[in-house]
């Protein structure tokens, strides 16, 4: 058997396997490696980390442009990576890249985001994973800019790796390529959806509600922050872990041992 | 208006409003304070973070015991919290609890976890949440343990509240009450789900999928995780957090920024 002398990369998305943002992904993945693609067969934002046990899970193999075969998937971005690890290839991927999300996934919204928690599943398999959204959510998005440095930001990926646990939640604002001042290492703002439901009856689906909501950042002036980079002309970077271990507070509960006794 | 003299516990969980479990976690609640439940009306289990955008949600009042009204929802568990936060109630909830779930939510099975999630999402919220869930999965599991000690540990947060950011991940052994050495406050472990898929084919789906998976820890021995605490004899609290950002890996990071130029 020929070893391979090229990296396998793993792409994935929650927006669907024909979405603008995962074309451009694939094009920018097949530059630098050998490329696996495996994705929702619908838009599947908001999704999460969302598996899918006890439900009966649909594989389909489709012909794409110069050759490249890729799957979808009637479950979730989540279920999408561990399809790609099980049942699609032998081969363990080097690189899992998810994306091109059209929507950021910065501040409190990675929490919902299945593209970022497709790249937080590979974390967890100690394969190095990001993912990528862009500012602009409609289906039609200017991926121009994304494109330029998502390029330059595997190229790097692929140079020097990434520490370990880690994967990297990438944020671009909407802006061209000429008003980016740079990439930005930051943490996560912290922030929340202040959701409201609005309280509608239709002859289809009787009384009912639909979800929205307003972004509340608070910590607006946080230099060090992704939201603060995105407004300010940077993209952002977050490194993300898988380990949700609030460490600071381990010794202040320590009176629950204390107290809590038969 | 007459000041409210109680908490106001909001009582939720992933396994559905009429599972055992939640039955378990609204009696304790009632001890403690007023109460409001909703929870989905059917199994949400491994739901994650998940949220319904786009979809029509549906709200159902149920009257249940003692004149204590419940809601089943049509959504997720973050979609119930989400509910109560705008919905059911002028007031906000005092303490966010969840659960009791049936099954284990340690270690990285919490990224995956409804339960998990919807006291997350209090946390996001700035209310004091835990999530409770047992090491046994089955509908008729035996809640007496449980119940025991999310009464005590339920009274310990309402005396002495929780470190801001932080909510609560209790985990239960499947032992009884004289055979549990005490509470011990861990950090989440490393470990992984190492998925399988089996292929099936039937009348009603065709050729499909089923998942299922094999847990994997990867630090057995090390005791202050939430894993050796429960195979011990040990009730496991972990403190867990809402900042995804590994701060660890900012600096590492910083040739990103000097490297990535237009």
């Amino acid at each position: 058997m020929i070893p391979a002398t090229k990296p396998l990369i793993l792409v994935t998305n929650d927006d669907g396997i024909d979405s603008k943002g995962i074309r451009v992904l694939i094009d920018i993945a097949t530059d630098f490696g050998d490329v696996h693609v495996i994705a929702p067969d619908t838009c599947r934002s908001a999704t999460s980390h969302s598996v899918s046990v006890n439900t009966p899970l649909f594989l389909n193999k489709l012909e794409y442009r110069n050759g490249l075969i890729k799957y979808s998937c009637s479950g979730t971005a989540v279920d999408c990576v561990k399809f790609a690890l099980n049942e699609i290839s032998d081969r363990k991927p080097d690189f899992i890249l998810a994306g091109i999300n059209h929507g950021t996934n910065s501040a409190i919204s990675i929490v919902y985001s299945g593209t970022m928690c497709a790249a937080m599943e590979g974390c967890i398999h100690g394969i190095p994973s990001a993912g990528f959204s862009l500012f602009d959510k409609y289906a039609d998005a200017d991926f121009t800019m994304a494109e330029f440095f998502t390029r330059k930001i595997v190229e790097q990926m692929i140079k020097s790796g990434l520490p370990d646990s880690t994967c990297l939640n990438v944020n671009f604002p909407d802006l061209p390529v000429e008003k980016i001042k740079g990439v930005k290492i930051c943490r996560q703002a912290k922030s929340k959806w202040a959701e409201k439901f609005e309280k509608k009856t239709d002859n289809k689906n009787g009384s009912h509600y639909l979800l929205s909501g307003d972004f509340y950042n608070y910590e607006p002036d946080a230099a060090d922050t992704d939201i603060w980079a995105l407004h300010n002309g940077y993209i952002s970077i977050v490194p993300v872990g898988v380990d949700y271990t609030a460490h600071q507070s381990i010794g202040i509960l320590k009176v629950f041992e204390n107290e809590i006794k038969i």
